[in-house]
């Protein structure tokens, strides 16, 4: 059968309308105990009102029902891409997370370094937290090893994470990770999940002796664990898929990462909300579809600062006028996921959305808000629907069958 | 897994109970920028709305959201089958058009009548939109034709267009087109996609080649181009899948060839929205289940005439008490697709559905409008399920497991 990717590929035309689409991370949320609104609903928005009364709204499963997406599969969604399809590994996460530039056949991991006593038994496996300084001092001796012609690269994450990647020929990501998940156990060795993997798991054995005579001194960062061997997907692209020329602006590296895979540029911009919607601004006439991605939010929303979400959400409303002027052909505002601040982490919640464009169909939605959406036009759907719709609005899909 | 068709196969059951389908051809639409009122919005439907009230309502997606379906796929789904893995080709869609009675074996396939230079380029892929007399007395010259024993039916449609059917043994569908889709090009020599269809590819190219000699001085319709072959699918049928006894009342031809496909008796019927409520009383008694298909709304929306869309719809809720008065068990109302008269063609928008049963549960849903759908107890659901539902409704399912 076909799927949501090939469809849009067998209809998608080339136009010269323009989507935007605005995704606030981790906007949907909880009640506050006190007032019974949400982050959203206790914001004041008045452009987002005025926006979500001319257009069409709802709530989007960023997954399905139940399911708290990471960062990762919330995008992907939003972009079009089945996330329980497109998998991708914690070591090309890791990677974007820092614009590491993954190459075609590197196979990177994500690494931790950790603590083992005189019998090789993991006692801490973060090492104590380690600060960013001292892992990136223990990166530094591990980085640049040769194994087997292999080359190892070695970059400070954060604290006690760091990626391996392993650049050569002939590497493949099917294999078994390092790291026991729990303490009072040796690391294990990594063991090659097909015949293909076995170069892999042989070289990242080697690494991680090497590694331990390296580290031996240097206690509570003794020894490494590495887990998510991957390599860069390989994704159909949006400008294959849905014949668009799309531009991301994303301040934060995995977000920036997340858009080259699926095909898009990625512009420089400035750090800030205000700062964003200008360079969407200067750019607005060489593209046809903007990727806007404002993290604060979720941040907010992490640290369980309830008010500083409802803050951020009021400085995104202040600073659409620079979007709305623009006069985009359809506008959409969502986010990847919900971050509700009582939950101080991702969630489940199905996230809100509101898609605007003179042919949209207007629903009685006057509010951007959680409450609101429930009776929005849009119903509830899952986000991969979000790209056909924005698509159709901007009358860049031809019809289906005779 | 098993499929929506499979699991119907394995619970229906045949009773006496009745369902009446109404489909009102691109029954949804946007609103007029004067009143902020679609077509059935603004339409009075006295009926319509007594029937809304006392039923349940919704929207449904004919393909999935954002998905603008042409007619075949419009119905297909209404009857309960997948649209994106039933797909039906061009060429057996315009023969369905025409009521060609098309046979297992022959391949259809479009043809239109085309202008070349001398140099044999296309300069005008429609010759000038010749008229259809013009058109019959060319395909007058073709048909008849026997190519290596696989005879040849040509059929006008209407201007520039035809439908060639090649009739013979071994023939296979899985060919490229001639049309080259564009002008300044020499029409494309017709090639096999797989082994089996040879055959099929050297036949079209020695009809292609004997028709340029025929035609050679009916400037400007001195050529033609064939795409879309392909042969009558094999669905399964309603009567096999629902155990029903299935009847269409339907004045269009295509609408008519469709219901054929899924094994529904196509009624004689005049033409006209009473007209056909009137086949629908003479017929009762012996079917149990009815698509009743009204093409006008579509045309007044294709058309751009929000009036006369509007104008259509009263016609048809006032012909309604016809059906109403036989008091069938489920009567099912909604469209194969929206046709926004603002749009002047198909469009995504989903279609307002109601569906009235002395089984339905109903929900406060007071008039049959998009805006008052939304709000619906049937919420937004795939056009494919109106089937089981209507079923359901109709006590004609049987427990799914123990």
């Amino acid at each position: 059968m076909i799927d949501n990717l090939d469809l849009m590929k067998e209809i998608a035309i080339s136009s010269p309308t323009k989507i935007v689409l605005l995704v606030i991370d981790g906007l949907g949320g909880l009640p506050s105990p006190k007032t019974g609104r949400t982050e959203l609903g206790t914001a004041n928005t008045p452009n987002l009102d005025r926006l979500a009364n001319k257009g069409i709204c709802g709530l989007i499963d960023p997954v399905s029902p139940g399911i708290t997406p990471g960062s990762t599969p919330g995008h992907l969604a939003l972009f079009g891409y089945d996330p329980l399809k497109f998998n991708i590994g914690r070591g090309v996460v890791e990677a974007m997370g820092i614009d590491f530039d993954l190459r075609p056949g590197d196979i990177a991991t994500r690494g931790n370094f950790c603590t083992v006593d005189e019998t090789g038994l993991v006692t801490d496996r973060r090492a104590g937290r380690i600060s960013t300084e001292k892992c990136a001092e223990l990166c530094h001796l591990l980085d640049g090893l040769v194994i087997d012609g292999v080359k190892l690269i070695i970059c400070p994450v954060r604290e006690h994470r760091f990626i391996a990647v392993f650049r050569g020929k002939g590497l493949a990501p099917d294999v078994s990770d390092s790291d026991p998940q729990q303490v009072g156990m040796v690391p294990k060795s990594v063991t090659a999940l097909n015949i293909q993997a076995e170069m892999m798991a042989n070289i990242a054995n080697k690494f991680i002796a090497q590694a331990k005579i390296i580290l031996d001194n240097h206690r509570p960062a003794n020894m490494l664990l590495l887990r998510g061997f991957s390599h860069r997907p390989k994704l159909p692209t949006m400008p294959e898929v849905y014949k668009l020329k799309p531009a991301a602006i994303a301040s934060y590296p995995m977000y920036r990462g997340l858009a080259r895979l699926v095909g898009m540029e990625v512009l420089e911009t400035a750090t800030g909300i205000k700062e964003e919607f200008t360079t969407l601004k200067r750019n607005y006439s060489n593209y046809d579809f903007f990727f806007v991605h404002i993290k604060e939010t979720d941040s907010a929303g992490e640290d369980g600062d309830f008010e500083r979400k409802v803050r951020i959400i009021e400085e995104i409303d202040s600073a659409l006028p620079t979007l709305l002027n623009l006069a985009p052909d359809v506008i959409v505002v969502t986010g990847d996921h919900s971050t509700p601040a009582l939950l101080k982490g991702h969630s489940w919640h199905p996230v809100p959305i509101l898609l605007y464009s003179r042919w949209c169909r207007p629903d009685r939605v006057e509010q951007f808000s959680e409450s609101a959406c429930i009776l929005g036009g849009l119903g509830r759907l899952p986000a991969t629907k979000i790209m056909p719709l924005a698509m159709a609005n901007a009358l860049k899909l031809n019809k289906f069958g005779a």
